[in-house]
């Protein structure tokens, strides 16, 4: 078994707020997060699916197949918008790189188990260089 | 003469929109970067000083006041902020990374020469990784 | 259970010296880090800690907290220190990038789990962007 | 038990043909990189190994002589090389990103494990920083 | 005056040989990049461009123009290409990374000239993270 | 003209500190770099060149030979060591990024010029990523 990696990027603007607390609670949690103009990042995206490479092609998928998965079910949705205002994952939830790998993995999985019959099975998500989130599909 | 750079990072939002202009000419010149939730970007921005190192120090310029003059100057103003929303120099101008570096620019050029007789030499931002701009204060 | 990682840099002096062996032994074990004025690295460490987001705040842990941790934890023993005179973990064994790996666990383990109840699953030490170390807290 | 990782770089030729097919099929399934003038990359190779560092040194294994085994073993054979040309495991098998990291496995593992009795746990390989795979040994 | 760069990547195979000098002359210049089966890098291009930030967009060229003028004029031509069997420029030069960054700006600049008015100032060329050549267009 | 850079990288350890000042005055001015235990860095070192392309080789140096001059006038005297402690230059002199960048200029300009006509155009030396100092040999 060979695990095999695809790394997207896209921007987005977000900011940290719940609903249920007052002003201050969220500021005091989300600190400048809370600013609700929004900030944002490039976000980098990796995308690991595992299996036997075919013994016709070498691959374990095909890496065209997987970007243009990647850019159908994630990146049109994502890139360049504001994940608070347009994503409909974070109408309730709040997006923050733990929730953004989860929501990645969901959009994904099924996507890569039908048409290929892969496993999909890490989604990692830099927020920055200096943070990033991993979600291997497991309670 | 020694030119010394140290490297700031910021994360904001911002959009492309020329108010003197219709939605769809908006649309038609500036693609997915007109849409008004807007989007964001890790930034990073270099600041470039010139001068002799110092005989007694070995520095053009104390790097630990560079940094707190970049981050008073300029991070204070424009980090976790959106630069249409919130930022003064963009009420009126877009927030493209050319006219990003110029902002930069005319808030510490000041700062460096009143402070230090340093000479600010060079200002870049990037947007992404393969986005960048730069600006020498030359018309 | 997402893994969340927060990556930081820090600079220090070290050199390798097993004391029960001669010099001519250390010099053909050890070559160049042998020399006991010392070298230096600039060390990036990252952390990562496992858990299910919380529901209030999207959070596997605070990353404002998780980076005060490694401050204070770390950071403020090993920042601008010498591994071999300063680091109390090093008065007896070598500072090599395995060992301080192992070290940073030790020092961020009981922090990790007494203030957040999260489970630290990695420590990664770069001692350049060549060479890296990760221990798991496993034997 | 700790991770230890070496990073090495090295230059290749390569294209995606199989003999099987006809000129058609090899253009459809791989694209541009079936001209079989060929095209290349720099690829990234990253070996990873594990063990408990010796008491005497810190070192789970000599990054000196990790180093010369990725030399001996690797890099002599495909750095500057041609993998379809000249590199006898892709006589037959294509040289994608999975099947060149299982050939990094079985040149390594017999190495590793014969010289130092420590345990190779994975094989990463770059072929540009946005693709990568790993192998870790395991069907 | 803002220096606005667009960074792009390319794959492709080449290798140095003199043909009018012998075989043993060209491998003890060239060493091992003188192996004719090829070998190949992924190239980073820069290209940069100067001017005033127009007033209207902000931009001192439309950086999706530029994109697209990159790969319109370079990466259609080289990219999954052996620049010494398919690619004009080097029929008779030998494409090292210096020449490649000519050649370069030999196919931006009377694209960017005619198009926008604006100055293409400089093109670097990474043939590796460790060696990169600039030229500026003068003599 | 075209400007050719090749990038090379060492160890070593260094701290700040003036012998006509009081220890008090040297912890104000340098604050932890003033640790007279040393702390270190991985140094990156960046040499540029510039010259004409030869029209038998397409090189403007040959960077094997600059990588071996890069190794012989200045890693062998600099990597593994302690600047204060074992470098001549540093003897009086502090080695800031500033100093060391000029220390560099003066060992390779000689060599660059004696032994190819080509002309050393820019040192540039990283300290860390964040921090960088760069010489054109000019006052």
């Amino acid at each position: 078994m060979v695990f095999l990696t695809r790394r997207a990027t896209f921007s987005a603007a977000h900011y940290y707020w719940n609903e249920a607390w007052s002003a201050e609670k969220n500021e005091q949690v989300f600190g400048r997060c809370s600013n609700r103009n929004g900030h944002g990042h490039n976000y980098t995206l990796e995308v690991t699916v595992a299996g036997e490479p075919d013994a016709q092609t070498g691959f374990v998928v095909d890496l065209k197949w997987l970007k243009d998965a990647i850019e159908r079910e994630v990146l049109s949705a994502w890139d360049h918008r504001h994940f608070n205002l347009e994503v409909p994952e974070f109408a309730a939830a709040i997006p923050t790189t733990e929730n953004i790998a989860i929501a990645a993995w969901k959009r994904l999985e099924p996507a890569v188990r039908a048409a290929k019959g892969a496993k999909l099975t890490a989604i990692r998500v830099y927020e920055t260089p200096e943070i990033f989130a991993e979600y291997r599909g497991e309670a």
